[in-house]
């Protein structure tokens, strides 16, 4: 592990998507979030990605001068086309325009179609508590996931994301994927030759399976989450991000691995102005006395943690300390940056 | 089992409220969505629960002649004080609300406060998708579950709730709660004299448990599904529908068993106008579209089936043939009938 202070991760990010051709603001925007993921422990969704986008800004799958255009609009709603583009820039345009109408209007919901993988939903959600909202996010994905009773991927593990404000504290935030693992964990298991718990995947026939290699490129798929209700949950948000945004849903949405290929991602979000509702002093109050009973509720040796709290006490570490980065990217993006003519010493690394 | 029509169940559960003291309208409403469980077979969310309504209206714990009043309202928000009468009718009354704001406002928030047991959510979520719009309907309950990590009960196994409205087709509706089982299944367990799966209840020590009265009576909580996952999605739903209601939240929500005293139930709906994001036949083509996909989806003698299919087919079902209810509710039942001067003959048991 080498550890990189967080500040140069997003600065290294930013380097390298402008190199790529990324206007300045979208390479600005899409790094901060990216190096959001990194700081909170999210390392799935970090710099780890970056050679995963970088080939597809340069394969076309990723639009590197997209053109965001707002599609339909209405005081409390919005369409946005995300023209391929990078999904973090697209979902955080989304997301100000959310918060902006759920300001003089309560409630908002905001639909981006042509999006792309836009890492960490907390990322966004966030955005809605640091303004004192709620917010809601949610994503469709490549399909990882069979249908209870079915055999064949049809469903993203997609994300459901709430983000509620705290009074002078971290939001509580709930950041969770439709599926038991994420498929990175077959790919991991089956890298060391080691065998998964039951519960992860089945086989391309819908029989569980320990084999991980069976779970994923022999054509299996993930388990969803508590059986029919996390094939629901799954279902029910690509109905909010995929078919409603006029995106592409299903077994359509586009795998990160044709790097050539726009996926077609679509994501929603809702934000909720709590102030239009209850006053938020009084919230906050009501809101400290229920995160108090639960985490109270504990008793002997085990520590009860609140929705979020292990990624902000993650996020308030590495900003001291930095983040770890494994040998083998470092390696992967020492090779993206010499393409590009970045000088990794500068970023510490 | 004895067989009573839809019908009947509807009107006699009607005519006992009325003879309980409630006004006709609380009645009639009430009745209607009581009604609507028994016909889905949600059979523990109907006249099952009628000896349990008619107790706590009997003695205080449900407000026989509330006055619900709208506290607090904007053009996209609404707060129900429900005064705590039956709970079926005051969130009746909110998704009312709820499909007016969304229909000339897009999307819309709605909340009750000093709510009651509504019984089956889906019941309400349908009055949005009957209506051409995506409906999300939560609510808290008793606690029932523990955090993660924790011992003590502290959230209920709160449910959620998402109807999609379909063209000429049943509703996709997704009715779950956050605990794998619901905690009539360890009562029915323990009344048999049976063990129980590992994964359905932890002792008052937090540890899983094969006994269904170590998990409920003697102190024990329900297992949320998905570990960690149904623990935050449980604590963000009683946020939504406790906390930012101004009712009751965590353990301080009312337990049913206690006759005398209000739930103090919260409740919380939003309404989305899809017509304004998506023209409603392209949105309907682009859902039969995915759909299509996940019905298509399996291989083998599996049947996959959509979420909220199995109830739509035992409501075609039950209004054909009735619904069966046990000789030993039946009886419970006449024993109400007879106190209220109802004869039972007259609705077919």
């Amino acid at each position: 592990m080498i550890t990189v202070p967080v500040d140069s991760v997003r600065i290294f990010i930013e380097a390298c998507l402008v190199r790529l051709g990324l206007e300045p603001l979208h390479a600005e925007i899409s790094a901060r979030h990216m190096a959001f993921a990194d700081a909170r422990g999210t390392d799935t969704h970090g710099i780890m990605q970056l050679p995963v986008y970088a080939r597809r800004i340069r394969d076309g799958g990723i639009n590197r001068s997209p053109n965001p255009v707002w599609e339909q609009e209405t005081d409390q709603s919005a369409v946005l086309n995300g023209d391929h583009g990078m999904g973090h820039y697209s979902a955080h345009l989304a997301m100000e325009k959310a918060i902006e109408k759920a300001r003089s209007h309560t409630i908002s919901f905001v639909t981006i179609r042509n999006a792309s993988h836009f890492g960490a939903a907390s990322s966004y959600a966030k955005m809605a508590s640091d303004a004192g909202m709620i917010g809601f996010v949610t994503s469709n994905a490549a399909a990882l996931m069979a249908a209870t009773g079915g055999t064949e991927r049809v469903l993203g593990n997609n994300p459901i994301c709430f983000a509620v404000p705290r009074k002078d504290r971290d939001p509580v935030i709930l950041d969770m994927a439709c599926s038991n693992v994420a498929m990175g964990k077959l790919v991991m298991a089956q890298n060391k030759g080691e065998s998964i718990p039951l519960g992860w995947a089945l086989d391309k026939n819908g029989n569980p399976t320990e084999d991980p290699y069976e779970g994923f490129q022999g054509g299996g798929s993930l388990v969803p989450i508590a059986g029919h209700k996390g094939y629901g949950l799954a279902l029910i948000m690509d109905i909010l991000a995929g078919v409603l945004s006029g995106s592409n849903y299903g077994k359509n949405v586009g795998r990160m691995a044709d790097s050539a290929v726009p996926t077609g991602i679509g994501c929603s979000m809702i934000v909720l102005n709590l102030a239009r509702i209850l006053p938020p002093d009084l919230f906050g109050e009501r809101l400290e006395d229920l995160l108090g009973m639960v985490l109270s509720s504990g008793k002997g040796a085990n520590r009860i943690y609140l929705p979020g709290e292990k990624g902000a006490d993650t996020a308030r570490e590495r900003q001291a300390s930095g983040v770890p980065i494994p040998e083998a990217l470092i390696a992967q993006l020492a090779g993206i940056a010499d393409e590009l003519g970045i000088d990794t010493q500068a970023y510490g690394f």
